[in-house]
């Protein structure tokens, strides 16, 4: 089956759903998925789509379907979470040092539990360092490295890779040249990769 | 089961794929839909909710989810559809009406195959005529009757109902106080409804 690329911002609520069942569905399905931190706010600030600040009606009913997804998936997140979050960058900045050392994808799926179901912001301190510290990484370590000039500009690279895949949002799902966009978009993906496109 | 209220405008590209569709999974699931026409862009308007304007990146994804999506629902749409609509508030006061005389299903999906399979835009002619002479109505006493005051207000109340009720955008589900928003949340109102809430 065609490799799958997650693309994803810590930061962004609905991703809480795919980081939380990824691990899953790919046992189940044979999916190969690739973990690509990039940085959503700078895409969507640089195409004026902002879809919740400001917009009331909208996030109550965004907090609604995750609750009710999550329930669907066997999670339990505490709703809402904090939102929107201050350490966006940093928190991604890890996610891509942690892509390379090999821990990305634990890191993240920690990060994103103490956010959703302790109420504690990723990208800051208790959930960056407990996050780090839960699995075996050295805090002083990883935020000093995440905050190097290389770090940050492999994550604005690798921003500028999704934007010119057509990626506006996280979670995305790249399959060739297709986007997928959305958690309720991944059995479509999966599917498209089954293709062998 | 419980009655779902099926919240759409004409104008919605979305709502292409619920109209089409909305038929087969009655009949499969046994579910009840009310077709409640109701005016979006008032309400996208008065909440700032500009998904697509000057977004060319969400908008060429949007075509493309469409198409895909349509394929997998058997349907043929030339994409993309001529979009916005100049006659969408004409277009759903066609449908209040046609929802009080009993036709307002028909020339829905009637109008929605024009627009979305022929790339005549709705509510305007030669789809608005076409249509509702294709489903046995006559054009001028329709379209006199649906631009009337009582009509006007009719489509007005329905608006201020669905944004009473969380709605924001088309197709909406709202199931007892839940609500359901796109084509892809139709199955989890369906398993709502067969909560008997």
């Amino acid at each position: 089956m065609t490799a799958i690329d997650f693309w994803y911002s810590i930061g962004s609520t609905y991703s809480y759903l795919t980081v939380m069942r990824l691990p899953g569905v790919a046992a189940e399905t044979g999916a190969h998925f690739r973990w690509r931190p990039f940085n959503v706010r700078h895409v969507m600030i640089a195409q004026n789509n902002i879809p919740f600040k400001d917009k009331p009606v909208k996030t109550a009913y965004m907090w609604r379907d995750i609750a009710r997804r999550a329930e669907g998936y066997g999670l339990a997140p505490e709703i809402p979470a904090p939102y929107p979050l201050a350490g966006l960058e940093l928190a991604n900045q890890v996610a891509v040092l942690g892509g390379r050392e090999g821990w990305g994808e634990a890191y993240t799926r920690e990060t994103y539990r103490r956010w959703f179901e302790a109420a504690e912001p990723a990208g800051e301190d208790p959930n960056l360092s407990e996050s780090l510290v839960a699995i075996g990484q050295d805090p002083a370590r990883v935020i000093a490295v995440a905050r190097s000039e290389e770090i940050v500009a492999t994550l604005a690279d690798a921003t500028a890779e999704a934007m010119a895949l057509g990626v506006f949002g996280s979670p995305s799902f790249a399959v060739g040249g297709e986007i997928f966009w959305g958690d309720d978009r991944l059995e479509d993906a999966i599917a498209w990769a089954g293709r062998g496109v």
